[in-house]
């Protein structure tokens, strides 16, 4: 038993996923749920994602001694001013939010000493959202991103690692920062062009023709995160705005230098763009199957 | 049987994959291996994808009633001009080429009267390429989209239609110059997507760390076809020059909307976009499922 009792504020895809992976691995002795809307609070209880639920924050910090936010990132600061006057002394705090620098910082600006804080990006999900989604497998094998800072209580970091391995996932550290820079590029970067192709898609017109049935597997791989929920990634896309930005000039860049070779029928830049996007992809494949 | 002796230029994924299909099912008397490197020729016959091979156009021709050009597409002309003088009257020439209208205005130009024409695109493929990579089911339930224009013989359109449809696909019909609008859409940007997005990531540095561990789903979907054959792709991009570019800047206008709004901190206009692409993306889910 690592904890005795945990609140999810979010009993979301993560938040519900994690309250019953902890739950059937006999991490926690009880998972309190907490949120906005009763249906989708049911569906957690009934799948036993939850041991209970309440919409009253001092109901649910009474003797906790885990808080994870497990909401989209922009309702960190408001979710976590609610239960500060409630939460009992040495309870750890802990997220699950996609971006960490600007979570991290508001969650240390507005605790007290006496609430540590440790932020976490468990890289884990689908395209599909709420607690009817959640499973208990859904971190196994997976990379959990503890982002601690010179402020971070040391045990609090300690417990909070062995929550996350304890659902299987294997745990690294990162200044946040730099999570944030990594992550721009190789998920919120994807998600951005799928929404951006999804989007372009819909405002063509081709002889009248209706293109999404004429899709094959290339334009459906792309675009399935397209279907991820609208709250959480307008958060992450606010709440990690300069890496993004960034991230998106890179990539306007590499396709820019594509366009101007298809443009000037360049078949040698053309072999070379792809060759080398062919070895990469390929060193992708030999890490994944590692 | 549709055919007695079929001539397979190129015994590559799509080429090995319809020999094989075509041998299994009964449609062809005997398949005809024609390629560059014996290496793959010699697979090819090891795995059955052909019943022989040769070097020698005049040899392959002899007495064939069907040849299929399945190379990259600029090698079209060049592929074909070797076959002319050796093809005998009434042989149907047939191709597998991702872009239709360079390819089968090219081939209608250079064609005698006696050799019957109809541009194909089965729409079926994986990343890998090669005699090695071919299977047998590659086409079953996908989509094959014929060509034909005013010169067509409908004798030979009947007979091509009634060969994609024998190796399990659905046929359709459509203009070459829509076809080529369509697939810059669903096919041909999510590639070039792909490439960019893996040159972009090559280029990056982010305080010395290797970004490919951290990619998650989102990434290795969307980058898988960057893997994909570069000879192929080179010569998609220069024989559908104009509707790529098109496609490019639209997809560069519906990102640079989403930049805007990202750099704007516009919470409303990203919810917006956000929610636009996931609807049509759950229409195309929807269409998949049926």
């Amino acid at each position: 038993m690592l904890f005795n009792r945990l609140v999810i504020a979010g009993v979301g895809l993560i938040g519900g996923s994690l309250g019953l992976a902890a739950r059937e691995r006999g991490l926690v002795r009880e998972v309190v749920g907490f949120g906005r809307t009763e249906a989708n609070l049911k569906v957690a209880l009934d799948r036993g994602l939850v041991s209970s639920y309440t919409f009253d924050p001092a109901e649910a910090a009474h003797g906790a001694d885990l808080l994870l936010l497990a909401v989209p990132v922009e309702a960190t600061r408001s979710t976590m001013e609610k239960f500060i006057p409630y939460l009992p002394p040495g309870c750890i705090i802990t997220d699950a939010g996609s971006t960490k620098e600007q979570v991290v910082k508001t969650l240390e600006q507005i605790l007290p000493p006496t609430l540590p804080c440790v932020g976490a990006h468990p890289i884990a999900g689908t395209e599909h959202a709420g607690a009817a989604a959640a499973f208990a497998t859904l971190f196994e094998k997976r990379l959990c991103i503890l982002t601690p800072t010179p402020r971070t209580d040391r045990t609090a970091l300690a417990r909070v690692r062995a929550l996350w391995e304890g659902v299987g996932m294997r745990v690294e550290e990162m200044d946040m920062h730099t999570h944030d820079q990594v992550l721009a590029r190789v998920s919120h970067l994807p998600h951005m062009i799928a929404f951006s192709v999804m989007n372009a898609v819909l405002d063509t017109q081709v002889a009248g023709v209706d293109l999404l049935p004429y899709a094959g597997g290339a334009f459906s791989d792309l675009t399935r995160v397209a279907a991820s929920p609208v709250e959480m990634w307008r958060d992450i896309c606010t709440s990690n705005r300069e890496a993004l930005l960034t991230t998106i000039t890179e990539f306007e860049m590499a396709l820019s230098h594509m366009k101007k070779a298809i443009a000037n029928g360049d078949g040698e830049a053309l072999s070379n763009a792809i060759e080398r996007a062919r070895g990469e992809r390929q060193r992708l494949t030999k890490l994944r199957e590692q």
